[in-house]
């Protein structure tokens, strides 16, 4: 038999590998099948952020006179539904790892002690493991995080209602999309970060993001020293002395592996399951997968990791590839990137097109940004990025072109839809015919 | 010199492309630059639905009490800032066409009479000519289709205000875009049509356009026999003896190129301008390109065409090829079918996945359909079609990733962003599993 720890998209697409392949499976879950990214990450930022884009669209026609009015949220009933909708896909979730062959077990702990399997306390007999046990929200070690209001992406489903004033605490993708959706929503949010917001980005990108945030207030540079009250949260405490008032804070400060449940393995100083590229850990027989083995915390990554544990379970040699993986932010518009690996080659920068999404931002004078990055002696393209509507399906299949090792010559074979908001295929054909400009 | 008559898509892409390559370019145009697609379709379909989606998502918002109301229209506004708009984007485009260094004349007609140029009355000498005059919409044989309250897309922008009774005549992708957009900006909307609604459709897809067009009233099989009114229009009446009130009738009876300007060339029945697959007409020097030789009548099409016209005018051998470029519909969602134009091959449907602008949607059970047909020889991928948000520019790629020859087992190598409405890769990878397991 095979023990799968944990039923995020890590155990649950490796158990059902598995299963498929005729092995017999024991999933052990805690809580509910799909892991963080249906109850907690990806799909609930999709779901608040489908409600943040409507009214954000609203208001742009309202400013320019086509609605007469822009909707106003109820922040209870949208968690209402929420829930009822991740019950209903926990619940299609649950239905389909069943058909794959793939025992269910909830409720109960999966536990290694090096070699040997428990769960809950009884030790089991199994011929591999797969540990999947996902990823917690850092918490920030400063004074007043475990007061009421004081919440991460994980515990905010138990928010009552908007806060008239929300502090995000950090600088990453999740400080920046929490921040936009409660702005949308009507709340007064300000972003406190020890470094810069986003820094990771692009500058063109990043001035993009900083545009959606527009009505955001900003502070880089900041550390915070306390969050301040008594019981409930009343506000936070700069390093500078500055004290904001808050109702609500949200720390955004980070994911840690979760791997208290996993031991006699090699760890990283984080915590995460040290794994080589056939996602075996230090223990023969055990492998790990998905967000407790470190970064990029990516539920596609984390899929398909799953399955090359699996592969390898079922001794077929299979090693993950990183290479063209789309990462992706959602803010009014989405945010999308994806490189071949290597460093080099120029980069090319455009307004993108109006297209369904984006049309009435034409209005304002902008419509999001492309860029590409291209090598100059053999036209490969080594990356692309955009911020459109679509930005993320559009990079799913441009970071599997850049895998394949497409050159932009060959964008010259593509026939879009029209209006499209895609300017990262302009964009290569005409590195394309600079390309070949500088050949003559 | 080189002379191109029209500065639509594929007159202006083609102008562009022989300025740059050196040529001497007068591009004449009767109107503005753009052509129907930036002044008449695509963009006026994207900036209406653009709205209309908004309004239909805050309808099922507000259902599940998520939002406190749904925003009204001013259609009247709609229309001056769609019309600003365009104004802007046509300034734009005339500013790239001269910076390519084509000379653009307008408010004369380029006419032809075989291989004898005009630019209005005067005659011009030209070394070759690339017409690209377009199409206009069709209008029946049936009394009443010159009643004020009488529109076909093209007039459509006159219409004062939205009609509280709407009667659309037609069964194509065009009727079915307005009726969509009417009936979510508040109008009553009929639709009548002599054979059935979108009946070249997949049912599956055709299923799924019915339930977005769900508040319109379909009556199929059903032939006008006039429109009636005095000076404005008042009702339909169609063959039963029943008759429609209306206070609009937009007419969606399909596109006739526009080629009365061109004489002495050989033409098909419907005037389409007759070309091979480089663009050359039957009169030596002469070259047609866009919609003026007909079907699909796609503004990427059109663009192609123009383009590879001015490469045969350069005299470099180049033929159009019309592989896997994507076809689409604007409803709710994106509809679009990419094909590799062989027969045969096993189709697979499913529920496509909720994403960005589907997720609640999953609260009514329903968030689009997707489709592959494959070779089950070879694995080939010979099709696929989704109705999902953002299936317009999934398809495109799909439709390049068809062109390629692409097996269904790679689409093992796509790594997606999370969640993604994109359901066709997983029905790609469960065909390539079905085929992998009848080998065995």
């Amino acid at each position: 038999m095979i023990v799968v720890i944990g039923g995020g998209p890590a155990g649950r697409l490796g158990a059902m590998h598995l299963a498929q392949a005729g092995a017999e499976v024991r999933l052990v879950e805690q809580r509910k099948i799909g892991g963080q990214c249906l109850h907690e990450r990806c799909m609930t930022v999709c779901a608040l952020n489908d409600i943040a884009r409507l009214i954000e669209y609203a208001r742009t026609q309202k400013d320019l006179g086509i609605l007469d009015s822009v909707p106003v949220v109820s922040y209870p009933m949208i968690q209402k539904r929420l829930c009822e909708i991740q019950e209903k896909l926990s619940s299609v979730l649950d239905a389909e790892t069943r058909r794959a062959g793939v025992e269910v077990i909830y409720g109960a702990e999966g536990r290694l002690e090096g070699d040997r399997v428990f769960i809950d306390d009884e030790e089991v007999r199994a011929d591999a493991v797969l540990a999947a046990t996902g990823s917690r929200a850092a918490i920030p070690d400063i004074p007043g995080t475990s007061l009421s209001g004081v919440y991460t992406y994980q515990t905010l489903p138990a928010m009552p209602d908007l806060p008239r004033r929300l502090v995000v605490i950090g600088g990453g993708v999740v400080a920046a999309e929490f921040a936009h959706i409660f702005q949308a929503f009507g709340s007064e949010v300000e972003i406190v970060t020890r470094h810069g917001l986003l820094r990771d980005l692009d500058p063109k990108m990043r001035s993009t993001a900083l545009r959606d945030l527009g009505g955001v207030v900003i502070r880089e540079e900041t550390a915070v020293v306390s969050i301040e009250g008594r019981g409930r949260v009343r506000s936070v405490l700069l390093s500078g002395g500055e004290e904001l008032a808050a109702d609500a804070v949200l720390l955004a400060t980070g994911l840690v592996p979760r791997s208290d449940s996993l031991q006699g393995l090699q760890k990283g100083p984080d915590g995460a399951v040290i794994v080589d590229r056939r996602m075996r850990t230090s223990v023969e027989g055990v492998y790990a997968a998905g967000d407790v083995i470190g970064p990029p915390y990516l539920t596609p990554a984390a899929r398909r990791e799953g399955v090359v544990a699996a592969e390898n379970i079922l001794g077929r040699a299979t090693v993950m590839d990183y290479t063209g993986i789309p990462h992706a932010m959602s803010l009014r518009y989405d945010y999308a990137f994806a490189t071949a690996g290597t460093d080099g080659g120029f980069t090319l920068s455009a307004p993108a097109p109006a297209g369904p999404g984006s049309f009435w931002d034409v209005a304002g004078g902008f419509a999001g940004v492309a860029q590409v990055r291209v090598d100059p002696e053999t036209g490969r393209l080594l990356g692309a990025a955009a911020a459109v509507p679509g930005a993320s399906m559009l990079l799913s299949y441009l970071g599997y072109m850049i895998k394949q090792g497409v050159t932009v010559d060959e964008f010259d074979d593509i026939v879009e839809v029209h209006p499209s908001t895609d300017g990262v295929y302009w964009l290569a054909r005409h590195a394309a015919g600079l390309l070949r400009q500088r050949k003559k």
